[in-house]
């Protein structure tokens, strides 16, 4: 499964800077729109996109904020995403009676179409090269923590300006170590609407252990509506449906925002994730996952309150053992080390070169080695509450606002508080139960590994029982409720200060000791930013600028054909079939999670079995792709990203063509589905264009 | 696919000598059926079979000359195995209008069952422990290769007084590296014919590439029918039919003929394997397959004419593949090496121990030093003619039998003479494009790896150009007519020396060449035979007496869970059904070889597609097992092994529970393809005693 929001987004080392590395794999690479692969598709394909191909593609995409990718599909605001990405908002709808995600929903009539609590559709309308501004800002400025200063608060005035001129959510990003720095405008939609969603079995069928492996027989589909001024979208950007679908051999392109890669880095900050951030957070997510799982077993609404979280966490573990296989992986490794070691003898070899950038390896080592126990401490460190979270978010909001924009944290700048609040106040249900039952485990392996006298932990329960003051916490506050939080957020830093909610209390407490760890990563972080940047200028010299950025959480293109791989000793098909979802549940005698539907057991007949279900591309993607449309030459979408295989787990570090593949549902078995199994015929003619 | 016919048997050192190992995993074992795994049994699953439980299963198992196994499956002599097992058959009955191999048959009454120009089928009735005549016999002699002399006489001398009392084919065979010697006698038959076979490609469907895997789809069964005095053998020790089959987490057995395993070798012995032995059978095989595909690529008849070739081809090249693969494995040399330094050290920790055995690895060391060329020598001097084989037969069948049965090449004893004669005299047609085509290629490779001047080409060739010998020598000769090959054997020695045949005068040439490399090869391995018996007692007492011998193409009962296993990021499942055949057709776009029989499309309808088809279970096999019936408790045929997966070809080294499988045609699958692909419903009626 390939949703963005695994934990490596929390790790602030993780985003903050690549290396370098030489020749690119045919079909490699997560391209920017401003910088389309076109060289690669004229020589290898005899493909030549216009502009107006490039524009009508990524203007028919979007940036889902639950962590996904998604295209419109539709003139009327029709927006095609995973199940996987949907499943958040099929959550926060359900109840103990209405439970959407294990049942699915569909809205036959547009009265009947659903509301989503806080999600947010963005759509990249604008892109604009401000390096020399951002660059120019602390050009002068000789400490690394102060340049980093300066930077922020640049791009915090450019994105401040963006926003108020243009009213659209922008946001200034970095590409290849800040070599690059770019302001990003989305249009951005939050009356997004569920048409449809099909049961959750079917669309994660074979559940945890076929998640990331192929092949697979999942619908992991789902339809919302985009809304604007209470009216359906209208919209000439979508992707009109290919009547063939995908084809074994043909030139297929994704376009989505894969979520965060790790490809740049220098073996001393792989030896990092080696080393600390793996495994600490394969030891942080099976024990989640543990008491998530003790928690389900306690019943049929126990399991319903976790069953999505349950899903999130194995899939973010699967994705850790998979990056810690790959890293254990000589010829991996290997591999890494000689591009490496090619890069540092290149550069050593032309005595200018040397003097510049020969010392930026040596300076990135040097901060890994310091930055390691903070990596450390800042996995531990977690409350997993959403009260909590809300609570400190009121806290640091209520202070933040008040200085100027570019002295802000990060995410409390100008441009970006309108998501923000939209977030904060979302109206999803919280459940004291689980509540309880994370934030106390959280904080009891915090004490585990940071000791009980963690300044954290500490500043939460001050010196008392861990689940005793979980649940008066939990129990005490009125934080679940939206319109205390819209009071405090509109009561600004003094209704914050004078709140006696015991949770906000809390936080108040917490907020030095969460600001100081994360300023002491951040200066520790600096010298990465110049030495980053070293690399990349570098890197272009070395190897020219045929290249492509690592992966942001921004709108990228891959390409790639549709085609197997060996596997197993054999070989893995393109495509599946509905025949296979059947064999495969046959062959586990139907147990979960090898289980049919009611409706995939009562449709069986009706469906025609031979079509295909899912298939597989070359295409170069990772996690925060899930959702992707899947265009041929003509652009016309003929699948939907929902997964890699499992070989596409070390693709965050390499991306290796005979046998890295991205996993896509047909677009023939979507529609045969939405007919056959669930009788969505007048979804299915709009989708078609046949309305 | 798991015939036993791989090239490692012609290799001497593959089946002289095997070492040690200590602890046996659950399920590990190819046990003798003297000594079945009761205590395991009793143990793991509460079970214990009665002495007439394990004779009905031994008395209704068979072996087949072919290379595999099979069973007695109606009181009417009806026997099962696999396709692939009597795929030589099939190819020698077909001709350019009848092709059976790909076009299957079907006797629907007994007049139409076909005769099989070659087919032996053994079964083993008798089971005498000999150790102390044949270790007695050479009790005496210092010098190994005079001992090895000694014992083959007085092997001989059992032999042919059991032949001369019994009847009955008589073969002593050696156990745990020559610690036991037994005499097995078999009941042989020679009418043997076929009553069914489904098409190759629904035998093998999926080819080369899922040859040796699972997941699979494959019908690999074929019937025959065994006669006695031309009528349909009468027997009660036939295995009855399950109603269910296999089912998830059953006990199976399995009784078959596992043909090699190497499991007790040395570290010095597994070198010789990695650095010699399996490249050079590699670069051997991969030449072979290169011409046969190319003669194939000619037209139909051709393809025809190689087709079996080039199938048994590709399934050794495939296991010598795997081979390589698991020594390279640094987990599975890594546990080889601790086992053996554990072995060491534990003889090593007691003086009298390290007296006795210590010197034997250092013994085997310096063999396998001095074996390496000589190995090297007999893997690439072969003529790869049939022709060519049938008269070198002739002319050392002549001599040999002039010799007092103990001084006589091993092949050529007594009691072994009556079923190399119905070799030698096969009917089997002969096809002189393809003799010439495999001969000249195996000489010029002959030429490339031992140089021109090799002794065995230049007594074939005798300076002569390759192609144009090979061409006169099977223009020339007469041997395609059995009664050419009949007169020679009846006419003796004078006869033979007189022949003016072309390819006697160059098999009289090369047999001194040929006698003396085995010779060479015989003298210098014989202190192989001392040394194993030193380590095979040393295991003994270092590890006690709960133990298996390697493989020796002998009777053998396996046992085991049905289970699927961990593949592919995922699990396999324990079955497959009738729905994966057409999922995976459908996937390839139904092209070769995943293509599906008229037969599977226009029966399609009437199949219950859940039916299980294959399934996988925890039983320790080999090549050689192919044909073996999986019984359940109640000694009820649940199963026909065909295969193992691809985890399974490291079981000639080692045997791992957690992914070695054994694969197998499920009972159910077998019924439903006889009644609704071939309305063989008498046939199947006959099986499920419903006639």
């Amino acid at each position: 499964m390939f949703a963005a929001k695994s934990c490596s987004h929390l790790l602030l080392s993780a985003s903050l800077l690549m290396g370098a590395a030489p020749a690119i794999h045919a079909e490699e690479g997560m391209w920017t729109f401003d910088n389309p692969p076109l060289k690669q598709l004229a020589a290898q394909y005899n493909f030549h996109p216009t502009q107006a191909w490039l524009d009508h593609l990524r203007l028919s995409s979007v940036r889902l904020n639950d962590g996904g990718s998604g295209s419109f599909v539709s003139p009327d605001g029709l927006l095609l995403t995973n199940h996987h990405v949907a499943r958040g908002q099929l959550q926060k709808n359900s109840t103990a009676e209405h439970d959407y995600l294990r049942d699915g929903f569909y809205a036959s009539t547009p009265d009947q179409e659903m509301k989503s609590p806080d999600l947010e559709v963005n759509v990249l309308v604008g892109m604009q090269n401000v390096t020399a501004r951002v660059q120019g800002a602390a050009k002068e400025i000789a400490d690394p923590a102060k340049a980093l200063k300066a930077r922020d608060a640049e791009i915090a005035a450019i994105e401040k300006e963006s926003k108020d001129k243009t009213g659209l959510r922008s946001d200034v990003v970095s590409f290849y170590q800040g070599g690059e720095y770019w302001l990003y405008q989305y249009k951005a939609y939050t009356d997004v609407r569920l048409v449809f969603a099909p049961e959750q079995q079917a669309a994660f069928f074979g559940g945890d252990p076929d998640n990331f492996t192929y092949p697979r027989y999942d619908l992991d589909m789902a339809l919302f509506r985009v809304y604007e001024n209470g009216k359906p979208l209208h919209t000439d950007n979508y992707l009109k449906w290919s009547a063939k679908g995908a084809a074994p051999g043909e030139l297929i392109f994704i376009s989505g925002h894969p979520g965060s890669t790790s490809r740049q880095y220098t073996m001393a900050q792989l030896q990092t994730e080696r080393d600390i951030v793996e495994p600490a957070l394969t030891e942080y997510l099976q024990r989640r996952v543990a008491v998530a799982q003790a928690f389900a077993a306690q019943g049929p609404e126990q399991a319903r309150l976790v069953g999505s979280t349950i899903f999130g966490l194995q899939n973010s573990l699967k994705v850790y053992l998979g990056r810690i296989e790959a890293l254990a992986d000589k010829s991996i490794v290997s591999k890494k080390q000689a591009d490496e070691d090619d890069f540092k003898q290149r550069v050593a070899a032309n005595p200018e070169w040397q003097k510049e950038f020969g010392d930026a390896w040596q300076t990135i080592a040097g901060v890994e080695e310091k930055l390691q126990p903070e990596i450390k401490t800042q996995v531990f460190r977690r409350a997993d509450s959403r009260l909590f979270t809300l609570a400190l978010q009121l806290v640091q909001y209520s202070a933040e606002v008040k200085k100027p924009d570019g002295e802000r944290l990060p995410q409390f700048h100008e441009a970006g508080l309108e998501s923000l609040r939209y977030q904060m106040l979302s109206p999803a249900p919280v459940y004291p139960a689980t509540e309880k039952l994370f934030m106390a485990s959280a904080l009891k392996l915090n004490a585990e590994k940071l000791g009980n006298n963690d300044a954290f932990l500490q500043a939460i329960v001050q010196g008392g029982d861990i689940d005793k003051t979980v649940a008066a916490l939990v129990d005490g506050t009125k934080l679940a409720d939206p319109a205390v939080r819209k009071a405090l957020l509109e009561g600004g830093a003094d209704a914050v200060a004078a709140s006696t909610d015991p949770m906000i209390v809390a936080a108040r407490r917490a907020d030095p000791v969460v600001r100081a760890l994360s300023k002491q990563v951040r200066d520790l972080s600096s010298p990465l930013v110049p030495a980053g940047q070293k690399l990349g200028k570098a890197r272009f010299l070395v190897y020219g600028k045929d290249a492509y950025p690592d992966a942001t959480f921004t709108l990228r293109l891959s390409y790639g054909t549709v085609t197997g791989y060996p596997y197993n000793g054999t070989v893995a098909p393109p495509f599946t079939t509905y025949y296979g979802l059947y064999d495969r549940a046959a062959s586990f005698s139907n147990k979960p999670p090898f289980d049919l539907t009611p409706k995939e057991v009562a449709g069986r007949d009706k469906l025609d079995l031979s079509t295909p279900l899912d298939f597989v591309s070359t295409g170069d993607i990772i996690g925060g792709n899930s959702g992707s449309p899947v265009v041929n030459r003509d652009g016309e979408l003929v699948g939907l990203i929902f997964d890699g295989n499992i070989e596409s787990l070390a693709g965050d570090f390499v991306y290796d063509g005979t046998k890295n593949r991205a996993v896509a549902v047909h677009s023939s078995g979507m529609i045969e589905g939405l007919r056959k199994l669930y009788g969505a015929n007048a979804l299915a003619d709009e989708i078609e264009g046949k309305k």
